[in-house]
């Protein structure tokens, strides 16, 4: 079962507003077994409107339209959408006593053009909105589910989960077509794809890749019926379970940086941080995860080195011989966080997130990560691009693999 | 001048991955005086690309295709351009060999898949990619200009600022439709509405309103021909900062982190922070910003009771009578950074990001932003909404904008 999404709104066309709606609604539909066939952003404009509708009536089963449903004149979804098919707006009195209730409770009298919000089309079910005045809508027309939203993602998300998403598992049942995504770290996309290829007898079901920075997900589409879709699941997570190892780190909605927070957690131990050139972006995303307190006590942002001295207390000297970003420099870090904060596990970093600062020896995106624990300190040099954000961002995922690989490796010893 | 976008790839239809490249193309598009007429997401299947390239060729003059330029078998946007145009691909020996050079430097051999990244469309300009293996490509074609982009925005958007942008604004002189965004930060979308709204008499260009987090933006729309519309765009500014003053930090490009770091290099004043619950983010904000180690030294994130007492060196007593969370503890958090780090300014944040944590009197989403400058100390106390990671963005934005009201007021008062 396939569908469409038509997200209608001038504000999305400019970039004024980010599209999330329509990230949110191929995830969910994904989860219910339900393939996006395309998703498409079109002006308020009721002939631009119209075309979408037909392309999408021409091929896909389901077809949802966000957006446009305000009270204000460039709003015109409803009335696109029935001129298109062919259909009457009618009056839905109940919802109108609801929004005249509305703006009641807060003293106004409705303007006038609020009431078009109460018109639905003839034949649809109204679908409430607790969080607006513009109801959702939902019917059937030649075969065809046809879902109508508000734009407000703050609106559009608690419908969806509370009334449409229900209604669709329901509609799509016994007709799934099962996705699972393996999430790996510490192997780049192309070499991923020959290991899997050199396989060679794959007879499996077929695997999408994407390369999100430092990690690589791969996506297993399971079709046929519920049964036959989880068994060929199963079988190929196993296969690529055995061939890829710790590269690895979770499924579907596992991040790392929670997978690294599970391993800390679950393995007692406790980690601190010295950042210079990933300046608190990964302290930051172990802080995105809730309950990281119980592991996590904190970091010198060591951006300066008058702070490596003065607050890390490295030594002058270590710093003018070897230079800020070394690895000398990026041991002495994780060390003195690991005494600093008297945690089992730390992590120093440092390097060149550019644009400047580089040089023929030391280029832009040369960073040294090293881990510290109880019984010694190792160094991890990177040489990295794409940018002062990219930087950052692959220095904190690499560094949240070689805890995530400390964890792992420190079990397996004990064990 | 109108354009379509054409973004490409399974991962942004199973929502795997957020399309963050239209939005950013859409504005740069905007800002260029270009009109996305409509933006669409497909798979990588060869019909689908080429019917969706034909739709465009009949309406736009520009057609701009992000993603499917990988390595890997299901990167086939390339020869679906190809096929649909009646093109050939054509091997640029220059791109092959830095391919070659790229996988040489890491001591790798180049993957026989890596090498159709080469094959150009006959005619097309290559656009270089710094950051990744893919390049991109730009051609005419019966009076339409394609630009083909690769998909991962830490590729695509530099590639955009650097190459395609400048060659835009070339193709799109004289034909301006001009968008000017004035950027407030401290005042809700429905004051400042009200504000202008209050002015009564306005008879300058269409004004839309965005929120965006702790931010509103206001979009002016210069209609006419060039001259017409900076007039019409100026005197709108020109009114809307005499009405605003401060709540206006900057326009278009500009961020508030950005602003602030511009603030304090100008004024040559530096900072430091201490971070609990916004867990490094603010340092990560501050840290994107190129040129920041001039005024940024560090911060320490005490995110744990222990750092706030051991690293910190506030007072045992003061945490367990006031609690962690509080203004006392706020205070003496940006006091104790202010000294640790020799800093002419010092933030300090302490509150309850969620979701555990809150009680009746604390609820999730209390917390305490202390400023601390050589004469005084003062502390802003909010109440945020929105989950965990809304907390710490909101917080972060909202610490940016009390430094850079502190440098403002300093400056005022010194002059």
């Amino acid at each position: 079962m396939q569908a469409d999404l038509i997200c209608i709104g001038n504000e999305l066309l400019t970039g004024l507003i980010e599209n999330s709606n329509a990230g949110f609604l191929a995830r969910r539909l994904w989860s219910l077994g339900i393939e996006v066939r395309e998703s498409v952003v079109v002006a308020d404009d009721m002939e631009t409107i119209s075309n979408a509708l037909q392309r999408a009536f021409a091929r896909s089963e389901i077809i949802i339209f966000t957006g446009g449903l305000g009270p204000t004149d460039d709003d015109i979804t409803r009335e696109a959408v029935a001129n298109t098919l062919g259909l009457k707006l009618v009056l839905d009195k109940n919802w109108l006593k609801k929004l005249e209730g509305f703006f009641n409770k807060r003293g106004l009298k409705m303007p006038e053009n609020n009431r078009k919000q109460a018109l639905l089309i003839e034949g649809a079910t109204l679908i409430e909105n607790q969080g607006g005045t513009a109801p959702g809508a939902i019917f059937e027309r030649d075969g065809r589910l046809i879902v109508m939203l508000p734009g407000p993602p703050n609106e559009l998300k608690p419908i969806f989960d509370r009334s449409v998403g229900p209604f669709l598992k329901e509609f799509n049942r016994g007709n799934l077509s099962r996705l699972k995504t393996l999430k790996c770290c510490g192997i780049g996309e192309s070499t991923l794809e020959d290991k899997i290829k050199a396989l060679g007898d794959w007879d499996l079901p077929p695997i999408s890749y994407v390369a999100k920075g430092y990690e690589v997900h791969l996506q297993i589409k399971g079709k046929g019926n519920a049964v036959e879709a989880a068994a060929a699941i199963e079988k190929a997570e196993n296969r690529l379970t055995e061939l890829l190892g710790d590269y690895i780190y979770g499924s579907n909605d596992d991040t790392l940086a929670g997978k690294v927070a599970e391993l800390l957690t679950n393995h007692n131990l406790s980690l601190s941080l010295a950042e210079s050139c990933s300046g608190g972006l990964l302290s930051s995303m172990v802080t995105d995860i809730p309950g990281s307190s119980v592991f996590y006590k904190g970091a010198m942002i060591a951006y300066s080195g008058e702070v490596k001295i003065g607050n890390l207390g490295l030594r002058k000297e270590l710093l003018e011989k070897e230079g800020q970003v070394s690895q000398a420099v990026a041991i002495a870090m994780a060390k003195a966080a690991r005494a600093l904060f008297h945690t089992d596990l730390a992590v120093g970093i440092t390097g060149i997130a550019g644009p400047d600062g580089g040089s023929a020896q030391k280029p832009v995106g040369l960073v040294y990560i090293a881990l510290a624990n109880a019984r010694e300190c190792y160094c991890k040099k990177l040489n990295l691009g794409g940018g002062r954000r990219a930087v950052k961002e692959r220095t904190a995922q690499m560094a949240l693999d070689i805890i995530r690989r400390e964890v792992l490796d420190s079990s397996t010893n004990k064990g």
